[in-house]
């Protein structure tokens, strides 16, 4: 089942990636019918960092990086690099060298369910990574994995070419052919969001902007 | 036992209040007997922030917010709201919105023994926020809860209108009728403690500081 | 077994040290042949400190910081607290009364597999912590334990004197005296990464730049 | 706020609390508005065992078990002894010596937020005990806590003689002055199951007998 | 994305299905290449169940198990009912009232990325479950989900009507697909090893039966 | 610092061995001054197992178990194979098949501080394991480890030699050179606690029996 490394990917187009960047993950996750999103512990290594890109994803034997070199072959300008381990591990699987060859080939960033290292240097050249753990144990090259097949990465399946949106809410992961509809349904709610925000700012109630009393009263809330 | 919104409680004094925020929570901490801590996992969404406020506590069912709108309106200035979940949970429970409408009523921070969402949006707008997750999963507004009656926060037990003090060392809930007490133990601690660091400072050793050696000595204690 | 203070401990080269902090625990950890780590939950309490120093070790009994005391009169200029509760606990050994004494004689930092308190204070004062735990929870001087005795920190074995390396990725132990063969071996390390970094900058493959391509294919790996 | 034994508790019924026990912990928790359960992590040292008794509370420090020897004092025929430590901890709290103690004082078990030892001798001899941790470290005797104070156990309040329910489900706390209420709604839930149990058993699907079908359309269930 | 309930899937044949489940869990996997495994939290309520059967698949909100009602009238005859919730969540979804009924229609045992209770009754009735949790905690019945969808659970995909594979080592997901080409590998390995069994057994090992000593030498391993 | 095998190692007189296992696990820890044990996530696969035995110990690589096959040829009568990974791992590194060649070796049995698999065969065997965790994913063969070195195993050092105390309170390792020592003190201990155990059978208090009552007042027990 592993030793495939799949060299044409069809990806999203990069205005809607973009887009759904610029709406991020809560905002993107909400559009979708609150799915795709990745385990709560996945974490950036710096705050700030708001990314969206097509995954080329990447399965590894446990402590065995060999497949992210493979990988980096196949970047295209605005991918992100998704790991995911065949078993639970908190190897680092990446560090600032990796980095730099991701960054020469225009990658966006990293995920990896499991540990990444040198994060002083990534956090200095600005290349973004989500993980389960920061630890400087390294991984060998030992064993065959595959480079864009469909995984399960800290919960959620992600196919190649999938966009993964991600910044300081955790990562999520919009199928690429839902991609435009769902950029569409995330800005439209953005911008009843923006009228929301001025009203709420103004001091007005959302027991009132959302119209809750007579629900809440018929569930049988009771004010004492 | 859910379904109520209590619209009246009892605070504590605003200057004791604010008293208690300059202290901090270890001193907090110590000066009422060491108790009232929640557990270590309530971690600060960003660095740095030192709050102190009343609690408008919440009880809501796992993965439903509706009860947040509730205590909203409940907020007076200067509160914290405080929301314990009847079931262990990591959905995010508190967004952006949310905080501008708490923000509106002059809250000072939100502590959730759950997830948190939009931090990044909540950072740049200087609303502190200590969970246990965060988590761009959303909630549901589909089940009633309770608004400022008793709650187990973290492992804490809060009734509404503690003083709820939180920093970068985690959360402290001090109760309303010993806030005055505590903090004038609090300021003793501390004044006793500018002291004792101008002197570490200068190198003398806590050994002699806390005349140390002697019971040391007659434990046993060994120098080799 | 406790109760023990050793007074008399052996230090690796300050030259030595000072060349492994520049190096960090990553690269340090490689040259050594991937040992040493201490367990991934071990962090900083902020980004960006890199340190080396002489460990002073303290085993100590949970809740109980009165050898924390004792170990300060053992600290040398350069030297680290490192400290391993005899049983797993997350309460806050330390606080900024502890690192003012600490700094007063030039200790370094501290490394401590249980919790820390006072963070804001530490970070303001430029004195940097690795620990499982930030808990505003304090202890009791009750009990004894001993200081400069080995002791198994976060899953590591750590002699009085080994060299602990401690940056953004974690903390490393080396053994007194390996230091300075592990030293050489990361310097040459971090010549070689040089080159590797300026190639892989300019874009040339990993896959190249280490000639895997043929052991890939050896062992199988198929291109589709 | 710690040293302090109360030596007069009130106690339910003795036949209301038998009658919690055979009903368990699932239903008493339902038939109570799903409230006062102790989290997850709470797990019987062998199956089988249910049991309901009178809480004697136990307030101790980290890794002292010498309040457990105080209150073993305290308790009366159906008791249940109560620990929370006032910070997280797994020691050994309670081993064949106290048990035995425990059980010629009737004692009918231990519930521990904490850890336990000797579970061979304790099966064996059939005390059974809740417990966080499993774990051979044992504790000191140097500190005061207090016995029969109201505690917050795995997350629960728990006041001196609230009524315990605990079995292969969990530990279920009942407020001492509700446990007679609580009780009849549970055997009204019980009877209540058991004509349903007989329906399901014979084909009947909780579709139609709980007449969901109406409800599920109307929010727009799709069969496909 | 919810409020589907597929009501007709494929299931493998019977004989494949019951052959899996004789070979057991760690056969099965790594006859399928090592892959297909849930997460290690997930644990039998008893030991010794070893059971084989077609996924009926729920995709529940959290805290909500109104999907487990409508999925037991798709079960048929040899089905396993495996829940997945769309957040995390420990709450019982399931207890003997359910598997009652999923025992009146043939059902072979339930898999639960949550909670279970009444797991003394489910081990009287002999109804196997495999969960993250025990925990009595119920849940309600006011969301939408589906049923016979494609959803993760433990980190694994599974279609429904995929076969799912439980026994004390935990639980693996054969695609349907796969099935009887997995099996017929699992039975060469059973037998292969049945041979090894009896020349381990007779003292031989494991270095020279499957010839390991030149690779190993080859490596540098070295005798001292 | 891996590939290597110490083929000779010293091993403490069996009578001490098997003394220890006698005493038990608490026993032992208490006798030696509360040190040796291991992490309390080390649980049996089965209840009801009470060994001690000589350990031959095992560095492997994640998810890599060829050192376990190298460390059989090792083993003596009586041995116990204790395998720490370099890495924090789950994988299954052990099965029926080893147990097999174990037990022709008379090995008593493993405690291994990653996961283990065929548990029902093992259960069956009785052959009684101590793991981090229960896991089907299987391991490689393919980088060196060493054997009969020492390790850190669960937070506990352990050289070749040692001897292993395992029961259902979890496992302790009895330095080789100290066996007879703690053993002494272990039946000693035991011997005092056959008298206590029938005082407090018959109803005397431990207060009374180890004369805490002046201590306790002396630090200001209160009754109330």
């Amino acid at each position: 089942m592993s030793g495939i490394v799949v060299q044409t990917i069809d990806r999203a187009d990069s205005a809607v990636i973009d887009g759904l960047a610029a709406c991020g993950v809560a905002t993107v996750h909400e559009a979708q019918g609150r799915t795709g999103l990745l385990a709560p512990y996945m974490r950036p290594i710096y705050p700030g960092a708001r990314i969206a890109g097509s995954a080329v994803t990447i399965s590894a034997p446990p402590g065995d990086n060999w497949m992210v070199h493979v990988a980096i072959e196949q970047l295209k300008a605005g991918d992100i690099l998704l790991l995911a381990p065949t078993s639970p591990c908190s190897d680092g699987y990446f560090g600032d060298l990796l980095a730099t060859s991701a960054m020469a080939r225009f990658c966006r960033g990293l995920v990896v369910d499991a540990g990444v290292r040198d994060v002083r240097d990534l956090t200095a050249m600005g290349f973004p990574v989500w993980s389960k753990a920061v630890f400087a144990q390294g991984t060998i090259k030992a064993s065959l994995g595959s480079v864009n097949v469909p995984v399960v990465c800290a919960g959620a399946l992600v196919h190649p070419g999938d966009v993964i949106v991600a910044d300081d809410d955790g990562v999520c992961v919009v199928p690429r052919a839902a991609a435009a509809a769902v950029l569409e349904k995330a800005q439209a709610r953005e911008a009843a969001e923006e009228e929301k925000r001025r009203r709420l700012a103004a001091g007005e109630l959302s027991l009132d902007l959302y119209e809750m009393r007579g629900k809440l009263a018929a569930l049988g809330l009771e004010y004492v």
